[in-house]
């Protein structure tokens, strides 16, 4: 079930259990609103139907509901599912194994979009038809169901539906792509799982057939589908940000599998690359609408930041996939940011209605929406209950259930804890228990529980926005950086060591050439980013014209509106009266600027208070 | 054939004639060059055969070539002949004319794409359609030969096809519309040419009938095309930018024509909105890619800057009929900026390759496109030679054709000039002659070459920029403010009036509402916004890192690669190394600035020394 290389062992579901703080919290959220919310909404919508549909023989094409990769969400909630049940749950996952399993046609092909009477045939449509994307979910699915010990009639579809695909596109089949990367890191996970290398084979065929121009030329590029340009020669991610990090995570997982260090380093290449110009301060990824895609370098507008939930979540896949082929701390880094700044953000507070796309400014406050309607847009001021492309709420669901899976790792020396959140966890002799308040507050304190004789060393992530931390050990008192700090002794029960990490609120610049944002600052407290909203301000109109001086004070205060721990901010912040003589160029005059406050909240919180303006970047007052 | 009411009156082509200078030049080159390579593509791909086809009975739905509104550009390229020849040309417009007409069916239905055996039919998807905008453009060509003193085979088949609108979807009709307007200012130009009132009153219909939601919404919502709001309620210019500038110019028209005094003053507060928050420095309008289209206030990215050409042509067309209403010199400002930084920014030195979009920043060099093929994107690094939805070619082709139309207007005073070109203006008994190297140099000479008895006014546009301009009369020199400087008297034959108008060049700053370009200046000189290119610089990285310090001294010097008269611009300009340590964001450090120089070329002509990157807004230096 493991990676047969790379420098960290991941743990599974039953090793690592979350309880209570940001992110247990958050699971439990998952399981009890945004599960069932979206399982409502599978029904509500017919995509679930789809299936029933297809196995009853009545799926003529006018009674189909949904686009054409609405399978994949019947899919991705299995798999939330799977993950919940892992980690002690009881979703009803038994309902969709069944009605996905009884649509499956005999040779494995299931796909409720082609090949009926009356419906295209299939594989007709490998560019925007998502069939091999809509496997790739599936094969998750079955995955998740198998690394949880579980086999039954999903397991057994998925399965199926991969070895039709590698009969169906292997080194003697179709020789072409499908349009939505996905599957080629489902295929290197049920490897994993299964041992039979063909899926591997496979998913190196996928991984280098990608590039060579073998999809149509559109109006978006072939770059939009990754097909321009083999993936061990590009330089930075580039077109639809879901598509290049899926196929990115999937590369990785080959490169692992086969030993490809050549394909492994171009992928840690474009990575760099892509976090130091192309991504924004929240860890989002993929600035345009258009095409959903990767801008240029420094192409980072806030307003328009497209940022899309599902990419973020890639994101953090891709991360997670570099964090174990390395080890090295910054992937870590990058992935707590994406998930405390973007994963976090996507979701209400009630669990039942989500971001598609997060933006760093918002300048019309918009309407709320309606609670009962699918929302038609990816874009809104408010978060959707369901949306006609509704991939974001399931891919929340399964990160969210799995992310367990995300907080630590072994190797041969001990232990590594990358998140910190308060639970349990555990491998061979080893049990540690880890108590913290974490993000809001900066200690972490982990108690060994059980050990086995022989010295191990705890290792333990130093953010690089820390700076330095300090840690607390048996033996004393240390200062430490970046990177992870390593305790390395003979333990006992009920031996702890405490890490305080600096979670005062800071100032945050940005790089001269993201001109979206030249003269402005932003405040990170911890691994937040903050912003502010227009319902703490009287006038929505207040955060297009203000003003903040770094040399001001901070003063923190609860926000419980938002949250028991959460943490505001305060801040003095004129507001400066713009000109506004019809046309908004030309020689700008002095200002009148008026003393003010702007209070800040944690971005991820933004927009649970009614329709709001709101903006991350602030301008400095440089008149 | 005129407007009839309105505080101007607009002339004839074949009262004003360009001779030579900015203009005259760049109408040369469109007859020269731009309409016969409309021509040629428009026969290499088949949307000229379409209507060939259609006319033989063999159009079957896999012989049709081009997009849905194909037919469109024959129209437009007609119409551009149409004025072509109304100003002395020779365009082949004959062979349009007998193609166009041949396919017409009975009842007067004309469209290439519906309605014959295999084809959808008639009506069925005026969302996207394009059924009524294509009648448009067809009723407008016919309005050029009509008012350039021609009836044929195409003003007989405009008039049918109009007719026809008037009985499917007048008043006891199809209560319905087209997704994309432009059909409503055709038919009151029609109106104008033939004095037919069913014309206007089926233009009043439709305007008066969108923004009632008749029209689904769609993923990008019902202010893609005006169907959300009425025009008479909506506050700002919103969606697609060429449906809502053609929308709102075609409403002008029929408050002219309907004394509809509120409709109006509707359209111009919409229209002061949008100059105030949602135009580029250059004129150009419509930001966002996603839908083509306006976004929220102050939402004006540079290096986004999607800027179509057609919606610069579009908001010429809007601005001169608000010119016409008003008489206010603000229109004509608009026009004049937009003409020089849009409209003829558009199209290649040699006439031959065309932008669609018109960004403020191009970060990426890209590569250059090959001459031979049509560009499958709307956006581009280079000029393209035609597109796959090549709608900007024949607009700007038309636009330049009738330009003269644009220069000059009378009223019951006398004459009235608001762009400045060489050439001649007559109107009755009075003729003038207008001498310039505008925009180059800022001097405007014109004299009275004929003239009645009676004393009368000339009235000379003060742009906006110029802020103040220097008049000699016969009886003296005065300084003249913004707006028009009107010299009445009774004229001899020889007398001349000369206007001085300040073309040095100047610092411009934005409204501090405009986060995109916050910490920047532009250069402006005369009426024409100014843009460095990496071509000009050491290394295409240089223009990411420059920093300008507007107390610094402006040099002016000839750039002959770009053409006889033009002025190009040296400032000093340091380079500043960015920090790049793999993560854009923190606690940015003081960094290392070297000395530099930067030279600026008009913004008009960029793109035409090979793939460049380019930008208008320089940061300011600010350590």
């Amino acid at each position: 079930m493991l990676p047969s290389a790379g420098a960290l062992r991941p743990l599974g579901l039953d090793q690592v259990r979350l309880s209570g703080g940001f992110w247990g919290e958050r699971q439990e959220r998952n399981a009890n609103a945004t599960i069932p919310h979206a399982h409502e909404w599978l029904d509500k919508t017919g995509w679930l139907g789809n299936f029933r549909l297809a196995a009853a023989g009545e799926l003529a094409p006018h009674r189909r509901r949904g686009r054409e990769f609405s399978d994949s969400e019947v899919y991705k909630l299995a798999e939330a599912m799977a993950w919940e049940n892992g980690r002690g749950g009881s979703a009803p996952i038994d309902e969709l194994s069944t009605v996905v399993a009884a649509a499956q046609e005999p040779g494995g092909y299931l796909n409720t979009v082609f090949g009926r009477p009356g419906q295209e045939p299939r594989y007709s449509d490998l560019v925007w038809g998502h069939e091999l994307y809509c496997y790739g979910h599936l094969i998750q699915a079955g995955v998740a169901r198998l690394r949880t010990g579980v086999e039954d009639a999903l397991t057994a579809t998925a399965i199926r539906a991969a070895d039709h695909v590698c009969v169906e596109f292997g080194a003697a089949g179709r020789q072409t792509l499908c349009g939505h990367p996905e599957i080629e890191m489902a295929l290197v996970e049920l490897y994993r799982v299964t041992g039979s290398s063909r899926y591997l084979d496979q998913a190196r065929l996928f991984v280098d057939r990608r590039g060579q121009a073998t999809l149509p030329d559109i109006e978006l590029g072939r770059t939009y589908y990754q097909d321009d340009i083999p993936i061990r020669e590009r330089t930075a991610f580039a077109g639809h940000a879901v598509r290049a990090l899926y196929l990115a995570s999937g590369a990785v997982d080959v490169a692992v599998e086969t030993g490809d260090d050549k394909l492994l380093a171009a992928v840690v290449r474009q990575w760099e690359r892509t976090v130091a110009t192309r991504t924004y301060l929240t860890g989002g990824m993929g600035s345009r609408h258009e095409g959903e895609a990767f801008g240029d370098d420094f192409e980072l507008p806030a307003d328009r930041a497209y940022v899309e939930t599902c990419a973020a979540v890639a994101s953090v896949m891709l991360s997670w996939r570099l964090l174990l082929a390395t080890g090295e701390a910054r992937f870590a880094d990058l992935a707590e940011r994406t998930l405390y700044n973007v994963v976090a953000t996507s979701t209400s507070l009630d669990g039942r209605a989500f971001f598609y796309a997060n933006p760093l400014q918002q300048r019309s406050a918009g309407s709320a929406l309606d609670p009962t309607k699918p929302w038609p847009r990816a874009t809104s001021s408010e978060r959707a209950p369901w949306r006609d492309v509704s991939c974001c709420p399931t891919n929340v669901a399964r990160t969210l259930a799995s992310l367990g899976g995300y907080v630590a790792t072994a190797d041969h020396h001990g232990l590594q804890l990358h998140q910190y959140a308060g639970g349990t966890v555990r491998d061979g002799e080893t049990e540690l228990a880890v108590t913290t308040d974490y993000p809001w507050q900066g200690s972490v304190v982990v108690r060994v529980d059980r050990t086995g004789e022989r010295p191990w060393r705890l290792s333990l992530r130093v953010p690089a926005w820390a700076g330095e931390a300090t840690l607390v050990t048996p033996e004393g008192v240390e200062r430490v950086g970046p990177g992870y700090a390593v305790v390395s002794r003979t333990w006992r029960p009920g031996d702890q060591v405490r890490l305080e990490l600096p979670v005062a609120p800071r100032w945050t610049a940005a790089d001269p050439r993201i001109d979206a944002v030249r003269g402005c600052v932003a405040v990170e407290r911890g691994p937040l980013v903050y912003c502010a909203e227009s319902v703490d301000h009287d006038s929505v109109l207040a955060l297009d014209v203000v003003n903040v001086d770094r040399s001001a004070p901070v003063t923190e205060r609860p926000l419980p509106a938002l949250g028991r721990d959460v943490v505001a901010l305060d801040i003095p912040a004129p507001t400066t009266a713009a000109a506004g003589n019809g046309w908004p160029y030309g020689s700008i005059n002095a200002e009148e600027s008026e003393p003010g406050n702007l209070t800040l909240v944690p971005y991820h919180l933004w927009a649970n208070r009614g329709p709001v303006t709101m903006r991350v970047w602030l301008p400095l007052d440089r008149r």
